[in-house]
This record gives C-alpha cells, structure tokens and sequence, in this order.
C-alpha cells in the first residue's frame, strides 16, 4: 500500500518512519517544487500532482495551507483523507469559525471584517480586547494584530489594510475578528477518527509557546477537562465525517474549554506520543487513513516535549540522560526553524522534573528560553 | 553521519529506522550483488565495496558471515567495528570456541573434527551424546548434527563428509564437536558496549525456537542469572574491545550458565526492545558504533516477540490488540523466511497472558505452531 502525503516536511517524514513498519510506502508530494520525493530524505521520486495521485493508495496531507489548484485534484482522486472539507477548516480562519458554530462546540465569539467600518462594528458587538487573524495562513503568531483600545484602532487598521494589499490575488485573504480570551492556559486535544467512525484519544496536552511558537508539552493524564475536550472532538469529527488525525487547540477559561483552532493533521502537540503512548499520533494516522483498526493511546509513562527551533546540533551529552529520545527532521538550520524536538520520559512525575532539570542544564539557554519556568508545572 | 552496514536484510533496515531520527543515514552493502542499496527500500544508491567504504563514517554489519574478501577492506578502512575478529567470532564456530576459552567463560567441551579418526576420539574425550557444528554458516539449525549412540557414528560421518566435500573450497570448512548439554532452556543476553568500555544491558530474554528457528522471545527482568550472563558478557566483551551491540546466547544448566553461541550484533532475540525498552538494541548499536552516548536499557513493560515465518500478510485485527506493534520488513515471501516480527506488551504479565492468548487465537495456527505450550510461561 502506498500513501501520498501532501506536504513533504517532518510531518511526513515521521508517519514514513512509522509506516514502514507495517509494509506501508510514503511518498511526500511537496506543493511549492510539484515533486515527488521520499519524505525521510527528500529524494525526487517523480514530478507531478497526476503522476502522484495515480500511484497512490491514499491520500493525505501534513499541512493545511494548500492552494486550490492541488487540493481539488484530490478530492476528485476519491482517495483524499481527511478530506478538503476538513483541509479547509483548518486553513481558512473563515470556514472554521462557521464549522464550530455548525458542530455547536464553544470557541470566540467573531465577526468577518473586510474594511474599517466593519471593525468597528466589531468592537461594538464583541467589546474590547480584539484579537485580529488573517483567515489564510495564520499559525505561528503570524497574521495577528490586538486591539485593545479604541485609540489604537487607525493604526492597527492600517496595517491590516496593508497586510490585505500584499495579499495574493488567487487566495481570498480576509480579517476574522474574534473576541479576546483571558484564558488560563492552553491546552490541545490529538485523538484520531477511523472511517467506521471510531475514535480513540490521547490525553489533552499543555502547550507553552514562546513567540508565538509552541516551546514545549506536557502530556496532563487525567486532565479534568478531558471528557469535555473528546465530546467537542467528537462533535466536530462527525460533521466532518473526519478520517485521520486530528488536533484541537483549546484555551482553558476556568472549567471551561473554548476552541481555538484545529489542524486537520498530525500535530506538534502530540509528537510527545512517539515515547509517552502505546501508538504514537503518526502510527494512528497512518492505521486510519488506511483503514487499518486504530491503536491505543494509552500513556506509557510522563512525558513532555521540547521543541528545537534553529539549531541542528545539540550536546552529546544529552543522550546520557535516560528517558530522553532526539528526533532531528534532517532539516538545514535556519532561525527560528522547527529543527528537531526532544521527548523526555521518565516513570513518575518526579523524576521527570529532575530529568528536565538536567535537560535544562545541557541545553543553550538563549536557544531555549522560558524552560526553567515550567519545571513548577511538571 | 553515515553508516555502512554489510548485509541489507531486516536487521540493517531496523538499525536505518532508528538513526533516522538521530540524522545518522544509514546505507547497506549487499555482499552478494556488489550492491548499495538503502536497507528501508531496497533502492540502488550506488555499487562496490570501495565506495561503500570511502563514502562512510562507520562500517558495521548485519551478519557475521561474510567473505574474507570483504571483512579485510572493511578492517582495513579504521571504521569497522566491531571489527573482524569480533564478526569472525560469530561466524566461525573455532574462532568462537577459541575465544570463549580465553575469556574464561563457561562453554560446552569440544574438539575440532577433520575425519572420521578424530570424531572416534572425539567420543573417547567427550562422550556422548554430541553435537555437530559445522564450523562455518551454522545458525537457524542448518549444518548440525547430533551423535547419540556409537552405532550411529558411521552413518553421521559419511552425512557430514559429503557436506565438507560440497562446501566452498575458499571457505575452510570444518567441524566442531561439542558434549551435548542436557539444558533447561534457552535464554540469550543483549547487550551494548560504547567506545570508552561503558556497557548497558536488557533483561535476560527466554528463546523458544521451533524446527531450530527462534519463534517467540520472552523478556524475562529480575532473573536470577542476569548477573552471572553479565560477568560473561563482559569478560567476551572486553577480550574483543568490542563496540556495538552483542547478543549471547546460554543454556541454563540448573544454576549455571553455558556460552551457546555468539552474535556480533543486533540479534533476533533483542527485537522486543523496540517496545519493551527505553532505547532499542538498533539505536544503541547506532549510538555504540557512532561514538554517541548509550541510551538506557530499562524495561518498559512486559513485551514478548513473536517471529513472523514464511507469510506477508496477517488479519489487520490483531492491530485491535492493545500493545500489539508489527514490524514488517519489506520481503517476498518464501517458505520459512523470516518475514517480520510481532511485539506485543502489556501493563502487568497477566494481562500480557490475556493478550497473546487473543493474538494466538487470531494467528494461523499451521504458521504459528506450538504457541500455546508458551502460555502457562508469561
């Protein structure tokens, strides 16, 4: 069996690497060179969207910005999973507002705002803080604007207005507004969703990010929140007639969880699954869009993930600490590049603190901010 | 970083798995086609030894049975390990005897074999029963024989001369007679020693082979002999200043351990590692060989593997078992072959009793014969 991956960066690499073992090929299509390549190491293999699509079993894609001039071919192929619907969702601001509100799940309230006037209508409707994204290609704290006070909003409305002129033509950028959430923290959901309908979960993961960028996980088993987070999965996964893995970002308001966002896909938040779950979220990924039976999520031991931005070296000395598993993507380093990431396990929640101590001790700390103040959390 | 292993089977395909993630690239040197290929797919990257070996940072190997027109290039590079006395210790069965001798470590009494003479004074010196090893290419019970009565001494001989007249004359070929040992069962002990002589090891595995071919490894912590196999493993170890991973197989005796055979690498009987360990045997042969730290060999939880022999299909239900990873390895089926291997761990050992009574009773009991005689020793 052979599945085509849209998309041909760490994603695709890591379900080859899980794939392999059950007599299943991978081929990455990469979107932006239209070549066929090997996704562990990028080798061309063929060259063209057809040529990709005919040899293939399944479809699938490890991101959801593509364009509509690759994803339609897809969805004619038949073989699309999760499918262009659920792509949609996650990389159109747009379309996923409306999915939310259609599977009756709790998230900001929003608005679509196409010019000045509009914006301040607004902040009339949902009041202040406003919370600005671009509705296309928005992860990663790019394409986001605040406005907190009136007086602010010509200046942050002329750089939207900006962003919007540089916008590709062909793409039909926009503003979604959406109320500002002083949430507690954060956390994601990764389950999967197999096409007869069953569903498995891992348990909800907290996420800190760094410039907007998420630093690291922490797997929280047991999460009181958890059983709301699968019946909102659930709610979503069904009107999607989702097939796959899928991630769900939450804010934590109290004893209460509002979406954020979806990523119709693998997930950075659920990378800690590789060492921490009985079936990482790749194998899961693999087992449903093949119709194979999904595996277990159960947690193995403590976990939590650390992700490394820019760098592709890092001490030897770091495999000495036991419970610590490198996963480099085979990437060239460039600032701020998702380059690898380090899963750290232990047996009990307290040796995984002192492991993440000695993790913190080891690693460059200008390369690693932030990380001594999650130790209380752990 | 690259590796070269010689041989481009399962075990060198396993070892590529888990160096991708530490961005070490494995390649594979086929000795029979002159050939390098990528031991995940097969695919022809290049051809000769010499460049295999110009273009590596490490060589190491998958196999022990390799032609000396091959090792002495490889000995000759500075980059193999662990090296060629070690691989001959594993594929000459004198060698091996030799070297067991000098470690000191406890061994079945034997005498080498030329012609019918020194086989008769073989029984005067041993007595009988015995058992007869050719010398060279012995494992999986091909090229043995035993000698139970005196009466039988004629007929064996002549089966064994026309089996040392039809063996490669470039090749020395030669017998090896060993005092039967009446042992209890089978254990073997992987284990991986670094560069600066640092060792770890995994539990002592139980090794229940059917028609002389492993069919079901049992990891077995906490044995009481672990200690013993230790000792015997690094006085082996540190005679061969060897670097990588080293499988020993015993035979208990009662209390006692007795060196059966040696493999110069990952072997068959550590693949339960890939779930049950922290690090498995392939990433600390990738990390041994690669001057990089070993990673640590505690158990996870109760694992056992099961050989998949001769078939390239199961039923996609066992994936509904929890705990239960397959690795296939890629081949064409023929009869006997080994074709993959079946992980299956579990919370407590009663509950991995429960979970390989539901794998055997999903397996085809003709492919997977006596499995239920393992039951009653989870």
């Amino acid at each position: 069996m052979r599945v085509l991956v849209l998309g041909a960066g760490q994603l695709a690499r890591m379900m080859a690497l899980e794939a392999i073992p059950l007599n299943i090929e991978v081929q990455a299509f990469d979107v932006r060179s239209d070549q066929i390549v090997d996704p562990i190491n990028q080798q061309v293999l063929g060259e063209g969207l057809q040529q990709a699509l005919r040899d293939a079993d399944v479809v699938t894609a490890e991101f959801e910005h593509i364009p509509q001039a690759v994803l339609e071919p897809c969805e004619q192929s038949g073989k699309f999973l999760p499918g262009s619907r659920a792509i949609l969702s996650g990389g159109d601001r747009r379309v996923e507002k409306a999915l939310l509100q259609q599977a009756g799940v709790a998230n900001a309230a929003y608005a679509e705002v196409h010019n000045k006037a509009e914006l301040e209508a607004a902040v009339q409707q949902l009041g202040l803080p406003l919370v600005l994204k671009s509705a296309l290609e928005g992860y990663d704290g790019k394409g986001q604007w605040r406005l907190k006070q009136m007086e602010q909003l010509d200046a942050v409305w002329t750089e939207i207005a900006q962003f919007l002129k540089q916008a590709s033509k062909k793409a039909k950028q926009g503003i979604v507004a959406e109320q500002f959430i002083p949430f507690d923290y954060e956390v994601s959901l990764v389950g999967a969703r197999s096409n007869n309908g069953d569903t498995v979960f891992y348990p909800l993961t907290e996420n800190h990010h760094v410039n907007g960028v998420l630093s690291v996980s922490l797997a929280r088993p047991e999460h009181p929140l958890q059983a709301q987070a699968e019946r909102m999965f659930q709610a979503i996964a069904d009107e999607l007639d989702y097939v796959g893995v899928l991630a769900i970002e939450f804010f934590v308001v109290g004893e209460q969880l509002l979406v954020n966002e979806l990523a119709p896909r693998v997930h950075n938040s659920g990378h800690w699954t590789q060492q921490g779950a009985d079936t990482s979220q790749f194998a899961n990924h693999i087992r449903a869009v093949c119709g194979l039976p999904l595996g277990a999520t159960s947690v193995l031991r403590p976990t939590l993930m650390v992700n490394i931005l820019g760098l592709d070296q890092l001490p030897d000395a770091l495999l000495t600490i036991p419970g610590l598993h490198l996963h480099w993507y085979g990437k060239t380093a460039r600032p701020g590049r998702k380059m690898g990431h380090i899963n750290l396990s232990a047996d009990t929640t307290e040796q995984l603190a002192k492991r993440f101590e000695q993790l913190i001790a080891l690693l460059p700390e200008e390369d690693f901010p932030e990380l001594e103040l999650l130790l209380p959390k752990i």
